[in-house]
């Protein structure tokens, strides 16, 4: 198959034949059809998080299952398929009690000493992720995909293994956004839209969306911000105070810098609570004001959204073909594989919501 | 009436003649049967936090309805009461979200621009937070109390005031343990003692308590503890993370100090949640792990136990007559009035539990 393999950064990826092995017991060989291009990538792409190379990165993916392993039971040849990183065992502790994205168990996932999946030029090649989706083929954990119904299109259904489950798990599963409460957003990316559509979903009084760009501050409001504030015309802070009357009940920081992230946690009202997105740079330290903790202020992560994704994920398909959850907003463009470099470019200049790679059928 | 008096930082407490008002409309006059003596008078009295002085200190008391004001509704003459600092409104966003400990209205607390309900050398004297309760009365707003069975002691009703409220309330209402969970309480003072309590009632599986104090530790395993770590035999944090197998699910941070707020953060397993209880010094700033914060643990603040306390001080006394809240156990010693000193150096000494004042009837 053909698939894009990164060698280095700094060095453009190329599109090489990668062979593909056949499914194990509990495997599942997709056909790729969409996949989307997560900021996340970039960073291995940029050299800020290191990774074994060669390798096909790619993990925002939806395809058409081909073949099953023998022991396979939740899909079957045809079926189409969402992908999510969150792959999950099932029966651990985090597992059994719904927290799916904290599972660590090795049953699902692949180390170094694992017989590989993938090969190129005639070497064996660790997948990333257990998905590797810059690619026309995908062999994945039975528990690493769901089955969505077969009317949603599929380009658009790639955004929901990462950053629309990610961004509306933060606030369903997280954070648990109530009717009525105030929500401010901060950074408007994939992730941000993502949760300013989950929070109008969940519905949520006031959505406050915060960006450096007026263009995507005009986006969220496509997604349900009803407020925008632009940090260049004013503290991020004063302005979400003033504009909320003490604070908001809820904030999320969906970039990914301890800046931002602390001011997630300043612009709290009493009570309120900061969830934080964003991957913050290692050995970086959030700084907290005791005194603002101990008026019942909350500061927590999320991690993929907290989703449980074999349920969450169909939810999300029903909302979009209701009308009710934004995905043909996000995608600002459709390229080929063979232009995945150009596509990285994009998000480096962090302008465009999303680019999906689409796939020949 | 007879009261402490505290003139300033340094000086010993004076038992003095005090003049009261008669109840206002909304107002009850309570004959004060017994005062804890908590660790945050003991702050005023030695000036870590400034007061208008003189002043007639004194927060965790319970006591007898001799009068009350022409709209009270609630308790009558010859009621017994327990008064709590959290006097709430009843109608703003925070009180009628069941988040009574967080309102802020000035409508049921006095400023110094209402009229004064004390008296000394003929001059007005201000309130301690609406209570003054090392006196033999006090004039209390209606919703500042609370009505309880008649077979309950009013000694160890009063600690329920403050003490245990806070601790017993960060663990059923701020962190909402659960069955099953593993528990860290920092500080093994009359905060954390409740604390302890109430996660035995709360059905955790495993509490441990934390403190230098061996005999501390001691004292905790009667509240509930099931193991002890004292940090002088080796890293706090890294013992109950062996103890646990990889961390608690709810940490309590019950002295008030950055370090240990940062150790109950850092003892969490993956998705666990750390409970600032302690007031920490102005001024200082936690600093947390981001990476760790992403694994979906949380940290947050508890004010007063996030009380409901119409609701949850009745509970309490039944818990106590139930024999499943210990109380006897966390009263070191019975003083007068006349001992006030002697409580607040053994206070200073921090060995014991509790001291209680009670008062003649």
């Amino acid at each position: 198959m053909k698939a894009a393999v990164f060698h280095q950064p700094g060095s453009p990826l190329t599109i090489e034949d990668v062979g593909i092995s056949k499914p194990g017991p509990r495997e599942v060989l997709v056909r790729t059809v969409a996949v989307g291009m997560c900021h996340s990538d970039l960073h291995f792409v940029d050299g800020a998080y290191p990774h074994p190379a060669p390798v096909v990165l790619g993990h925002e993916a939806a395809g058409i299952v081909e073949a099953v392993g023998s022991d396979v039971r939740t899909v079957k040849p045809g079926d189409h398929v969402v992908t999510c990183l969150s792959a999950f065992c099932g029966h651990c502790e985090h597992c059994v009690t719904g927290h799916l994205s904290l599972c660590v168990s090795p049953e699902t996932k692949r180390g170094p000493e694992d017989e590989p999946r993938l090969t190129y030029v005639q070497k064996p090649m660790v997948q990333f992720i257990n998905l590797s989706a810059y690619a026309e083929q995908m062999l994945v954990h039975e528990n690493a995909l769901v089955a969505i119904r077969k009317d949603m299109p599929l380009d658009r259904a790639a955004l929901l293994g990462c950053a629309v489950t990610t961004g509306t798990g933060a606030v369903f599963n997280t954070a648990k956004v109530r009717p009525g409460e105030t929500v401010a957003v901060i950074g408007c990316g994939g992730i941000g839209l993502s949760a300013i559509n989950g929070a109008a979903l969940a519905g949520a009084s006031r959505i406050i969306a915060i960006d450096m760009l007026d263009s995507k501050l005009e986006l969220a409001k496509q997604f349900g911000a009803t407020d925008v504030v632009n940090p260049k015309n004013g503290d991020a802070v004063q302005q979400v105070i003033e504009l909320t009357r003490g604070g908001v009940h809820h904030s999320f920081e969906c970039i990914g810098l301890k800046q931002t992230a602390e001011q997630a946690f300043a612009m709290l009202r009493r009570g309120g609570c900061a969830t934080v997105i964003g991957m913050i740079k290692p050995g970086t330290r959030l700084e907290l004001d005791p005194y603002a903790l101990l008026q019942e202020r909350k500061i927590q992560g999320s991690f993929m959204g907290s989703n449980r994704f074999p349920v969450d994920l169909p939810n999300l398909v029903d909302f979009y073909m209701q009308g009710r959850l934004k995905l043909d907003e996000m995608i600002s463009q459709r390229i080929r594989l063979e232009q995945i470099n150009e596509g990285f470019d994009e998000l480096r200049r962090g302008e465009l919501a999303r680019s999906v790679i689409v796939f020949d059928q």
